[in-house]
């Protein structure tokens, strides 16, 4: 029950498309992510996903548009919905995710990453 | 599957401790709200409730403790434990609760606010 300061934990790490799990919320995980590059295109089957940029901007790109996000705004990625994040330049964002989600969906791969706690 | 801009829904009311929702994921509900004052002590039996400063600040007061909760902070209010938020002045917050989540919990009264989608 104690406040959680968003800066100092993206100050704890520095690599891309590896979410830290900051806190818990009922079954779901808040995450904090860098991102720089091209993601993979994946969906969660059941797991709608929100993404918050904190700084930053980057591109969710989708199969049938691309969507800017910018610094203090928001999307959510609907359950089975492909997607693709891009950021041209390093972007910090904050996730909500089920538990148990992982990054990279039914996609897999290399950029897959295992969420742990700072 | 469109980014959603919070200073521009924060800009879209006027009125304290009446939040409204501006996404869903899952079955929670993505909220803001603006507060100002003294909160009524309260807790939700089922479901924790996350806190977010966009701008602005507040103390949540525990029954142990008080925790200031400042701009670009988070705090997790586990469900079943009392708390009562207050902001000496205006501050804009987002929340994450479950969809149905009634604001005043348990206490009730006239702060409660159903919450309308903006």
């Amino acid at each position: 029950m104690n406040s959680i300061n968003l800066r100092e934990k993206l100050a704890l790490f520095d690599e891309h498309w590896s979410p830290k799990i900051i806190a818990e919320v009922d079954g779901y995980d808040v995450k904090l992510a860098k991102i720089e590059g091209e993601f993979v295109w994946h969906s969660h089957a059941d797991a709608d996903e929100l993404f918050l940029v904190l700084e930053g901007e980057f591109t969710m790109a989708f199969r049938d548009h691309e969507e800017a996000v910018r610094e203090g705004e928001i999307v959510v990625v609907p359950a089975g919905v492909e997607h693709k994040p891009i950021a041209e330049n390093e972007c910090s964002i904050l996730l909500l995710e089920k538990k148990g989600l992982v990054n990279t969906g039914d996609a897999g791969g290399e950029l897959t990453s295992e969420a742990i706690r700072i």
